[in-house]
């Protein structure tokens, strides 16, 4: 009865989306512009961070044991013998048996120092310091080495980095960084229905929503998308559009024209110029899907409607952009949600339902997937296997956050 | 025993971070830079959309009755009368008893309509269509305003706009969008120990880490941050550099110096020029935190402690950027997870521990707060209330993941 007679399934979509991904390519940006970019090769720490031995609280550098039996009411008895400036080592006396050595946090500890008391148990009488709690060996102190040490890798390739891993390369030194470049990925909108975000539709007429969505959506992951607007469902202008895009591009998204009426080229189109590998996916929303390549460009035929759209873009789109950023791990968020409402599905595909969270619950959004309001409205998509004929009420389930 | 006799529980300094926070002020953007930025006033329909019956499926436009008792052997014939074409209304004869046009999916339904019948539920004979199945009134068709209603709220103030909100806001027609303009925050680094990244550090000495975290954060969550470098521990260079900030800034950040050790000067300073509204918070990490202002200017004083200061930006200085950005919701992403060992917490403050995600279940990574590869071996932080001693093993806590 389906079109789709050969519908893949999408484990099977995904390996050939892959397959076809062109290599990451590196490029060495500023480690400001770090953040949201995947790492090729590993950063190792050159040297030994923090890189000496510092104390991490106000207070006295001490030799562990002359604190052992200090308590509040027989504190023990220490002779300070002087002050440790910030930014600076040995501008003090090694600390000896029976002394001490005031060093404020992130100071140096002193020779002969192996931990460091509290400023808030300790009293000052004179140059005396009355300890009142003994410190273990190494208490409040962050050895030489305890961050990182030398020649360790600090940052994995594959890593897709973080705010906090910028930290880390300036902790390295680092003001460069080597990156994926970001994938170059060209969108051709096709539909006779089709006009611009600033036109005002006549009846019959919509405007392109899905080349901004997706757009967006690509940036947000880290590539750059380029739109090609909207070329009608008629040879001549498609393939020119496509000659255009095809040698500006890594990657071409062809929005619209996936399915198998007659109106429906862009297998045609893809197939007369390269290679159709995939024409139906057993996804739902998403099954009128392409995936092909035209030389060695990878060419994608996405469904119209838009949260089809978007569900091909994270199932099957988003893995090969994955392998051309090297991405060692799956930067989709996810969680593990109770469900508030059972959810039936259809054996024998994958299917995506938009949830909404509501105090920690997940309940899904049903909705026809030409509608763009289920997909602002949700927070995520479950996923329910093909194996599966539903999910019920109250079962613990895995939502995709977007 | 403590110097910080008068911590803030969170709550109440949060509150008092959000006080001084300016209003959100407006700035028209293209709509393609919109996702991440916060929505200043709703988004309206100015149409209904789709803004006509269109159907959902490659097939035929029929009247639901006249299918109601089709079945595989004994398909409902109708007369087919004509193609629509797409983006075109009007060009078919209306749909009468007995009759039949095709439509592909997007294609506006013909007058006299009511359902659409998948092309896969059907056979061609001549002119006459065999209709295999019965279609219910309304049955793949969306009506003209099923997404959004003419005059209706697509989008509400307040709300951070994803990927999938462009999609909508070209719908709507809108290119450009009002949106909250992003706060400028200047941070200063203050210690003597400090030097700039691209340095050598000499003993004693480590590399300024925090400022490049704070500013790739504030980065991410949709501000504009300016570093103005490292200040030494000395009243003359620290009151030059706030004086170039504060006139060019919403909010200042300062890095370090927020203790309350002799050399620890961020307080003295603000309260010489302003007011300091807060010093010290029931926070672990993090409680060395000052929150103050001058004239009409924020400013911060950060722990220098890179998982403190980071655990700060989150916890505080976050609440009061979501004000002055007029967000409705917390954008914080957060997940209700099971805890793969227990954690002790002290009373009467409110502790962060970071944690590692595996297999979805959380593990706590204990480490000080000096430490920076606890904040990059982490998957996100678990909040532990002021008033709990610990969280157990076993228990669903809520992480917020990064």
């Amino acid at each position: 009865m389906s079109r789709f007679l050969q519908a893949l399934s999408v484990e099977e979509a995904v390996a050939a989306a892959v397959r076809i991904a062109p290599s990451p390519v590196p490029e060495e940006i500023a480690a400001d512009e770090a953040p949201g970019r995947v790492l090729c090769g590993d950063v190792i720490a050159a040297d030994d961070i923090p890189g000496f031995d510092r104390t991490v609280v106000d207070g006295y550098a001490v030799r562990a044991e002359d604190t052992a039996a200090a308590t509040e009411s027989a504190p023990a008895l220490l002779r300070c013998t002087g002050r440790t400036a910030m930014g600076e080592t040995g501008s003090t006396l090694p600390v000896t048996p029976g002394t001490c050595v005031y060093v404020p946090t992130g100071g140096v500890l002193p020779e002969g120092a192996t931990a460091a008391v509290m400023v808030e148990y300790t009293e000052i009488s004179g140059d005396t310091v009355l300890v009142k709690r003994p410190v273990a060996f190494g208490e409040n102190v962050l050895r030489h080495d305890e961050d990182y040490q030398r020649g360790a890798v600090v940052l994995p390739a594959g890593r897709r980095l973080s705010p906090q891993d910028t930290g880390v390369l300036a902790a390295c030194g680092r003001t460069t960084v080597t990156v994926a470049k970001k994938p170059l990925v060209g969108i051709l909108s096709t539909g006779n229905e089709l006009v611009p975000v600033s036109a005002t539709p006549r009846p019959g007429q919509v405007r392109d929503a899905n080349a901004p969505m997706i757009a967006a959506y690509l940036r947000e992951y880290g590539c750059i998308p380029k739109i090609y607007g909207i070329v009608q469902d008629e040879k001549t202008s498609f393939e020119a559009a496509l000659s255009k895009a095809l040698p500006e591009c890594d990657v071409v998204l062809v929005s619209g024209g996936s399915s198998k009426d007659d109106r429906d080229m862009t297998a045609g189109i893809i197939a007369g110029r390269g290679e159709v590998l995939v024409h139906g996916i057993a996804l739902a929303p998403g099954k009128p899907t392409i995936i092909g390549k035209i030389g060695t460009t990878p060419v994608f035929g996405l469904p119209g409607h838009p949260a089809s759209a978007y569900v091909v873009l994270l199932v099957v789109v988003r893995p090969l952009l994955a392998r051309m950023l090297g991405e060692s791990r799956s930067s989709l968020v996810t969680a593990r949600i109770t469900l508030g409402t059972s959810i039936p599905s259809q054996k024998g595909r994958e299917e995506y339902v938009r949830v909404r969270l509501e105090d920690g619950v997940a309940y899904p959004i049903f909705g026809k997937s030409g509608l763009l309001n289920t997909l602002v409205q949700g927070d995520g998509l479950i996923r329910i296997p093909a194996h599966c004929e539903g999910l019920e009420e109250g079962s613990t389930v895995e939502v995709v956050l977007w």
